[in-house]
């Protein structure tokens, strides 16, 4: 295992997020289902958004915003991904450039445009997203970088890779070179509805430890082992993962492994804006403690003081530096 | 006069905002004035946004957001700007359009593309805008809808038309016809760079009533009339507007006709964030008030409540409703 230059590696759907504060009353009006990733298509996309409000746009995409999240604590973030040679595709290049990540993904020069997310956010902060996959459907394995993965500490993917029709496979190559030169390889399970589809597969890349560390907040978790009730799934997830973190909003998170369950409390939050990234952010934390060194305790803490900043302000991105936020906590090395 | 179908009709150069926070030394290493617009062509946008940090793209455009706000407070609003039919010509579009603002001037389809504002937020929420003018310096004066003019009860201009090479003719021609119609029109003279590229021009407008209602900050209303003294340029601006509204920052503003001079406090604000729309949404209420036959007093209260609404946030559009603002202050009808 040759000295990693990346700490951490994302692969995800890159996904340009159009964000608007609207009530409950919309979400039950355009038949959405609270809380959920849906994937539109783009007349749905059309007509969804002919019905939002006036939106603010931010760079997004699930594993990219945890991606941005490492780098933002300071360490060492790449990512893969693909946009499209359009105007949201370099809005969306220069963000994630301009937040020290290393991203050269080539863009699509043809076929559907930027990915793009419509994000209902309702007064209690809670964020209801509606995807059009666009060009992060094009991404494919020629896409997977293997010197970069094979130079990263950590390779982190989405579960969300499951739905673009040839992302499983990059998905697949990037987790086999990871492996084969010593890396971790991290999923976040993405979305309770995302579980539902690929149930069987996420089982699978698990069981036969195709992933080492899971991300999943409690509905995914649930989901995943189709039951109510979370001790027993966790007693499942210890069996079938490495490590597995389970985030439990203002409860926290719960970090498993096959010998020890800790717990960590949530950071206390004055007034909650958007949720839209707190699970990302929450896997950035987690996962630059992890590559500094950090007790699992500590790497909990970090995840929650990221998922903290990131649900008092719209948008998944930090707006506050992350790394001047855990030295202020008292987690800087 | 016929019954007007609109109460404020906005015409400016359409902007969409690229905000960012940083610090004062990037200003310095950019050398960029504080607190101006200058204008930038594509080399300089490019140079400036490739050196920006991760942004956040909210719709802008100095007249566009006063609309905006006009219309948010619950009053009739409609907008003449200039955009591309591009991806970020199509989010401005939506955004003025699901604020309710009518807003129908045919995109450019060939030419540069939807004008931008590189916008740098310091600490203390001063924002110091490069403004790359794309679609907006092809708005012309057949892009003046006559019908649209006379309807409306109020024509604001914004002082930036004067940079692009054809909007000044549009400009005038829309005076013309709002005055034909015997309506009211205003000006606001935007920037104090830019009041000295047209100080002459500006004066001209006045002194020959082609305006009639002015607004400024004490910026621009000193450098109209070249002069430090506050108090000598509002006795300047009394004789050559009909009405003159100067803001003046925390200190509030003042109205000021040939007969009276009502000082309006500002409202306290906990936390500036970011004054990028300020004076814009500060015109927002005024002319609200106007139309809605409030007092000079109770107008500038109104357009001080929505100044202080957006400097608690990042982008010039409001967040929260102003209707709802001025129902809590006492300022509905």
């Amino acid at each position: 295992m040759t000295t990693a230059q990346y700490d951490v590696l994302g692969i995800g759907n890159a996904i340009f997020d159009i964000l608007v504060k609207t009530d409950d009353a919309f979400l039950a009006a355009h038949g959405m289902s609270k809380g959920a990733m849906a994937l539109i298509d783009e007349a749905r996309a059309s007509a969804v958004y002919q019905a939002m409000g006036p939106a603010t746009e931010i760079s997004g995409g699930s594993a990219a915003n945890t991606i941005v999240g490492v780098a933002d604590f300071g360490a060492r973030a790449a990512y893969i991904g693909k946009v499209k040679n359009d105007q949201i595709g370099n809005l969306y290049t220069h963000d994630i450039r301009a937040a020290k990540v290393a991203f050269d993904t080539p863009p699509a020069a043809s076929g559907p445009a930027t990915g793009c997310s419509y994000i209902l956010v309702t007064p209690d902060g809670e964020r209801t997203m509606n995807t059009y996959l666009g060009a992060a459907q094009d991404l494919t394995p020629a896409d997977i970088d293997e010197a970069k993965i094979a130079a990263s500490k950590i390779v982190y993917l989405e579960g969300y890779l499951w739905d673009p029709k040839s992302a499983k496979e990059a998905f697949v190559k990037a987790a086999k070179i990871a492996h084969d030169n010593g890396r971790m390889v991290a999923l976040t399970l993405s979305d309770a509805f995302c579980v539902g589809r690929y149930r069987a597969e996420f089982l699978d890349l698990m069981r036969g430890r195709t992933v080492d560390l899971i991300f999943a907040n409690e509905a995914e978790l649930t989901s995943l082992y189709e039951t109510q009730d979370f001790d027993k799934a966790l007693t499942q997830l210890r069996d079938d993962a490495t490590l597995g973190v389970v985030t439990r909003s203002e409860k926290g998170c719960v970090v498993a492994t096959r010998d020890s369950v800790t717990p960590v409390p949530a950071f206390p939050v004055s007034q909650v804006v958007d949720t839209t990234g707190a699970g990302d952010l929450f896997a950035a934390g987690f996962l630059f403690g992890l590559v500094r060194g950090f007790t699992h305790e500590e790497a909990g803490r970090l995840g929650a003081l990221a998922a903290a900043e990131v649900i008092q302000h719209i948008g998944a991105r930090p707006q506050t530096s992350l790394k001047v936020l855990a030295q202020q906590h008292g987690l800087s090395v």
